[in-house]
């Protein structure tokens, strides 16, 4: 990925006329974008790596896999949050990890890892560089070092077993590779997280990523079967069973565990054959309570399609969820989406008992026209975010889940607290919502803002993100469903555990990492 | 429950003389039953309360809701493996705790396990006592004296959601209470464990159990949303979210924990509306290979029944899942049991994609009686265990699960290891084994084993846990599918976990239970 923005140079595209044209109408911006310096341009701290230490590093994983070259500093300086890329649009100099380390395989992460507990070398763990909260700052902490350790050549399957659905993989894998390298075997993860193209199988299973397919797939948490972990106190293998009654799942602390207690270097995970139909299926409902009750019906009666969503007014609105079409003529209502995968039967029966439900509680179909359209852009919206922090609009995005009893207060909470704080900085903002996870008791509720940018404005944001931090605690949602609690989230960790669980995981963090060199500063509050 | 045996009087009925027959056949035992002993007449070892320390618990619950009676510590001098009714069976002394503790709600459990932390008193959280691992032995490990903390009082429901599907039960609950209560809103909770008369929904959470309905409703494991749980280091509430990406699941900590790292209170538990159908199916398949294959495409497939099981030959020639007709005319080659549960339409929809595939599989339809058989008499296996315990024959089960690539050769060497061990003792056993919970990537395997008694049967048993449990570890196998881990299991968790897997759980023991007064002897190897 580019330095100071989304993905890749191919991806970035200026806004339509049609999109500037409503920026102008809502926000008064003129959308004229500003330049972006060049990466060789950007001034960066200097490396804090000893000579000592880098030659201990280097007896590990050899010269030729550590680098303190300005570029890959540059390109392991952080994850892609809002914050992160206003930040990089700052003059001045720029922090980074004093070097990249590039093992090639557990024993050597192991060897990393102990070297650097040894050295006072502080370590971040970093897959695809993806993280939205923070998750990959190069923070310190105590030590006067830090080391960015990329696991990008973790990137094989070890084993596929096709009776078992079950795939071992890399850490290092990102998600076009793995579905590249299991299509061949005839088989699909079927993750597909809007950072699919460039995060990768570790940072999935440490921040507990959840992908859009997520209602027939699951979340990527329920996919893992057996995890590979070092850590400085050793290598832990977890997992023998599909499910098991021995004592505590202690694959459940180490899923979602950001880099904190362990390197995850291996996840054997659940994987099934490449759908022999899909059927798309777009729907209309008259408002989002009734479509958020129709959703909740069919998930409740065991019917759940593969991919299930549905956008509120405002994004149906904008076409959010069809990002080729945005500003242009809206569906009415609230659009939601389906698709069906599996084997042409199972599509058949499961698309007749979905479809059948959706209709009684008051969809409209639509066909499958605006379906493909979602799934044609659906990878697309970080990269309409960089083109409208150009045009000096601020975007960002944040979610969380709940009950169904409790989905309708907590999104009027989130959106009065954006409103509200944003509003009362003379920057009223546009709030937009989608359901794109559900559960039988529950759905996710993920928001899109976007509103004019003060001459600070990560300092606006801030005075959002806590407020609407608060509201969603105050509300009883979770603090985060799918975006990790990073550095962003952190406030609120006793919030979500209480106390004595944030005791219970620094028990946990002395026993694995007791330097303290995992991931400084982010997960612990 | 009766302290000598499973469940109550009623319960027990003498051998059918078709059972008697075949026991002379098989094992040449007579089938003339042993006398068991009137409980009152059972020495018991003195408690070992202090009047200081029985009055710092009375102050906590009040003088009727303490008793070292001789009835109440009989009653929970442990749970109900084999070796624990064979242990009964036995002249002389029986251990027990020195006292039975009712506390009436959670901040009574919380003082409880402050004043017992403060005054060295072991304490061993007991809900239904039909632990069949040792989990409940009255086990003081450092301490004097060990007390039962009864949780039978912890009996409401605090609050269903009927739009969320969920409910918030007290611990104490037994399984036939909460369908009652959830039964009056027209919920049910859908978990039948062959304990489920008996044991409760704290017991159930602290072992993760899994339920005979667990294809359709998922593990019990699965059903909870959020935990109640009360430390000597205080309370933890967990869960906050139908899912949530907010750090490691601690809720996965707690759930498995068999008393040793707190006691769990209250449960909130995903829940269901009482099926409006029921379609009950029996199969024959011509083998157990090609049975499992058939099981797994179902759920591969995501078409899984409700209930989903497969005898192999040996349990189908029994006729052990149909208990009414033990040692009769039993179903040609592997019998297994389907029934689809859920709204009319989708029984509908789903019966047919599963009997399609199962048909496909090479299964023949067998109609709805020998499945409502099952039906009947699914809680009647532990009663029968008892009746052969007083003629002389050793009865006991084990289970395990893995991947459905190894179940076979697992299922192979288990029974080798059983025959192999008991065969060498001069006491050839009967191996029985059926699949009862599957995964979309593996499954679990059950095993009832049957031979004559030794002199000591206890130790006689011992010698072939000691090689099945061996043999399940070597052929990769988890060590407990859903029995846990109790005292029975503890020789081969480092086996399932690892050291480093061991010193993480001592390390959350360490935080949340310092004094280490939390069921001693159980699960920590």
């Amino acid at each position: 990925m580019v330095w100071d923005a989304w993905g890749i140079p191919a991806g970035h595209k200026p806004l339509s006329a049609r999109i500037r044209g409503l920026l102008t109408q809502v926000f008064g911006v003129s959308g004229d974008p500003v330049a972006r310096r060049d990466e060789g341009d950007v001034p960066l701290r200097e490396s804090a790596l000893t000579p000592a230490q880098r030659a201990g590093l280097v007896e590990v994983v050899g010269a030729d896999n550590l680098s303190a070259e300005h570029r890959d500093r540059l390109l392991h300086a952080g994850g892609k949050s809002t914050p992160d890329l206003l930040r990089r649009r700052v003059e001045g100099p720029q922090d980074a990890p004093d070097a990249v380390v590039f093992p090639a395989d557990h024993d050597q992460v192991l060897a990393v890892l102990a070297y650097c507990a040894e050295n006072a070398v502080a370590v971040v763990p970093f897959g695809g560089g993806t993280s939205v909260v923070g998750g990959l700052d190069p923070v310190r902490g105590r030590f006067d070092a830090v080391i960015a350790l990329d696991l990008r050549r973790l990137d094989t399957i070890t084993r596929i077993d096709p009776v078992s659905g079950t795939a071992t993989l890399g850490a290092g894998l990102t998600g076009p590779r793995t579905e590249e390298l299991l299509g061949a075997h005839g088989f699909s993860l079927g993750h597909f997280p809007q950072s699919f193209e460039f995060a990768s199988i570790g940072g999935f299973a440490a921040t507990r990523s959840s992908g859009q397919a997520s209602a027939g797939y699951g979340r990527f948490d329920d996919m893992v079967q057996r995890l590979k972990i070092a850590t400085p106190s050793g290598t832990l293998e977890l997992g023998r069973a599909p499910a098991s009654a021995a004592g505590p799942d202690l694959r459940e602390l180490f899923v979602g565990s950001e880099g904190t207690l362990g390197v995850i270097t291996e996840v054997t995970l659940r994987v099934h054959p490449v759908p022999e139909a899909v059927a798309y299926q777009a729907w209309s409902f008259p408002d989002f309570e009734t479509g958020a009750a129709a959703l909740r019906s069919v998930v409740q009666a065991g019917a759940a399609p593969t991919v299930l969503r549905l956008s509120d007014e405002v994004e149906t609105g904008i076409n959010l969820a069809r990002s080729g079409d945005i500003g242009g003529n809206p569906i009415a209502g609230c659009l939601a989406i389906t698709t069906v995968e599996g084997s042409a039967a199972h599509v058949a029966a499961r698309s007749a008992e979905a479809n059948a439900l959706l209709t009684a509680a008051g969809g409209t179909a639509l066909g499958q026209t605006p379906a493909e359209e979602w799934e044609h852009g659906r990878f697309a919206a970080p990269y309409l975010r960089d083109a409208l922090l150009d045009v000096g609009v601020l975007c960002e995005t944040l979610e969380t889940a709940t009950t169904w009893s409790n989905v309708m207060a907590l999104k009027a909470k989130v959106t009065g607290a954006l409103t509200d704080a944003l509003g009362g900085q003379g920057t009223p903002p546009l709030v937009m919502c989608h359901i794109s996870h559900t559960y039988p008791t529950g759905a996710s509720l993920y928001f899109t803002v976007i509103a004019k940018q003060l001459d600070d404005p990560i300092a606006q944001w801030q005075v959002a993100k806590r407020a609407v931090g608060d509201a969603i605690v105050a509300a009883g949602g979770t603090i985060t469903h799918h975006h990790a609690v990073g550095t962003d989230h952190r406030p609120w960790l006793p919030d979500e555990v209480g106390d004595l669980g944030v005791r219970v995981l620094r028990a946990v963090k002395a026993e694995v990492d007791p330097a303290g060199i995992l991931n400084p500063g982010k997960l612990f509050p």
